[in-house]
């Protein structure tokens, strides 16, 4: 049974997960919030793999806009394999983010870092981790142990801990309104899973896809592709709608399968009009939108329920992402909580 | 005949454009050194798309690990859509990198920087361009018009001036020395043409592969992947090793096409670990190499012909990858200069 497996739990945990996170966090964000003013910080760096290399591309984006920071994710081979770290000095703000807080890579990252006089902090669900002991800030992610090989709660919580980061720099009421309703927006999001069920078999036998959107989402479009690629075993390439013009547009061909995410906000005229170079071309397009322009132009729109504002739409909008994958995974038969050749803490150098 | 198209040609020519690039750019290049030294620069932010985005991701690990310059790859869109810029100071390089400097995200990128006392720098193959004007320092790649769709030569002439950029900025003697021998290095690797003619049938009807490396040819798996989407139509995701591991290896299963490129260097060894992961789950391994360790474990060995520094040779080591899309493509009778659904200057915002 599918609702018996820790996958589906803690996908239906999130919006508890979160809201234990914006209850119990707050303080210690505020803290970084204030440090990033106090030191004149002047662009921030993230090292993370996996699940949380997409929250990482969130901060770049939502920290670049809502904070005005610049934000690069980091090259974590230059500190272990080449010993040649780049120089981080007090202006540099580096972000650790990982579930486990166990990979190496990550922790000599912050080890340099923190060694060089940058401020570090970490996002972690195990604060007693080797990653959190090289934290000035440690931030816990509050999900509750995550036992699917699979990030799911704990994706979502790094997300909000980074949106609550970038409302309390702001000092932004609005934003935080946003926030506390954001746990009930996720609840609200969950009830997709019955459409989404109905839809994953026309996807049975497909061996190839692209996932694409563009700004705040383009996050969700990588964890999108990477629940579909460690679910599934789908080879999944995530795209931003404007990279994707660049070259890649090319492999294009009718019913190619082309998953969208688009909820509506200020990119939505941007996607509407790279939709329609789709259709031209009649690629099989599934979009995730709460926008009526987008969803009349998918072959299969797949309707967000609840909208929020456009720079949290990535906690909502990965939210029928990891539904799909994990009926996908199903109808394929394949163990959604154990996928082939991967263990849960995967540790890099 | 497959020599009878700009794509061969341009590929073909690649010596004489490098060796050019580093006679005449010299001079301009040196000026950008200086005043990065002089100006107290301390993160470079990076603005480009394609291929132009696969030379800034080797300027992230060239700059990091010989100059200790953190590098950044930009968010064009919080420039275009949002109107949100991040802030960029008087302590931030920023570098627009396009053959034909007319897109205009790209544009938007550095007139902000700019605007805002950023140092500005562009490379482009189009001095006369709207990107160009926006540069406090403009390196002309030198490398004559480029008439196929697909970038070849203005890539490697990218690579090229920013690793003089490189050693310039050390002013390293060694470095320049290695530069010089260059030309002569990419000439040898052409020779690898004959060998490649003669693999690509195998792969006639492989739909979907990824190509792996990590560290400084990162952006040489990018780049191969691009041209392979791009010439072919082939559904190929790039990866660093250690990312693969986090997740993707699920899509693993015996025959899986996986390209990997690992030139003799500090990374060897980490790749040859890799290897074995994926020799022990029966991937079909095809390896571009100098590495006889490697090489070994490959199901097709393509031997590079002429060993460079590790940091440089991501200039040869994408010459294979440039001949094997070229070739692929004849394999499977598409037109290599005109891609379908491609133009040669593609504008986002």
């Amino acid at each position: 049974m599918i609702d018996d497996t820790h996958l589906y739990r803690e996908i239906h945990e999130q919006p508890q997960s979160l809201r234990r996170l914006i209850d119990e966090q707050q303080g210690v964000i505020s803290e970084l919030a204030d440090m990033i003013q106090r030191r004149h910080i002047r662009h921030v760096v993230i090292a993370a793999r996996g699940t949380s290399d997409n929250a990482g591309r969130y901060a770049q984006y939502l920290l670049g806009a809502m904070n005005g920071l610049p934000v690069g994710l980091t090259t974590p081979s230059l500190f272990t394999i080449y010993r040649r770290p780049p120089v981080f000095d007090e202006s540099a703000l580096v972000i650790g983010i990982s579930q486990s807080g166990a990979s190496p890579d990550i922790v000599a990252v912050l080890e340099s870092a923190r060694a060089q006089g940058a401020l570090t902090a970490v996002l972690t669900n195990t604060p007693a981790s080797p990653l959190a002991e090289q934290g000035d800030v440690v931030i816990d992610l509050c999900a509750g142990e995550e036992r699917a090989v699979a990030a799911t709660k704990t994706y979502t919580a790094e997300l909000a801990a980074i949106a609550l980061l970038s409302a309390l720099h702001r000092g932004d009421e609005t934003m935080l309104a946003a926030l506390h309703e954001l746990p009930e927006a996720v609840a609200d999001t969950l009830a997709m899973e019955e459409e989404i069920a109905r839809v994953a078999p026309r996807y049975r036998y497909m061996s190839r896809c692209v996932v694409i959107s563009r700004g705040f989402n383009y996050a969700t479009a990588f964890e999108i592709a990477l629940k579909l690629k460690e679910l599934t075993y789908t080879v999944v390439e995530p795209y931003s709608s404007a990279d994707f013009l660049h070259g890649p547009l090319a492999m294009v061909e009718p019913g190619f399968p082309i998953f969208l995410v688009a909820p509506a906000g200020e990119m939505s005229r941007e996607l509407v009009s790279f939709c329609q170079t789709l259709r031209a071309r009649e690629a099989e397009l599934i979009a995730i939108s709460d926008e009526e322009r987008i969803l009349k132009l998918a072959r299969i729109p797949l309707a967000l329920p609840h909208r929020v504002p456009e720079w949290l739409s990535p906690v909502t909008a990965i939210v029928p992402g990891q539904l799909l994958a994990l009926h996908l995974a199903h109808t394929r038969d394949y163990d959604v909580d154990a996928p082939r050749s991967l263990q849960k803490v995967t540790e890099t150098i």
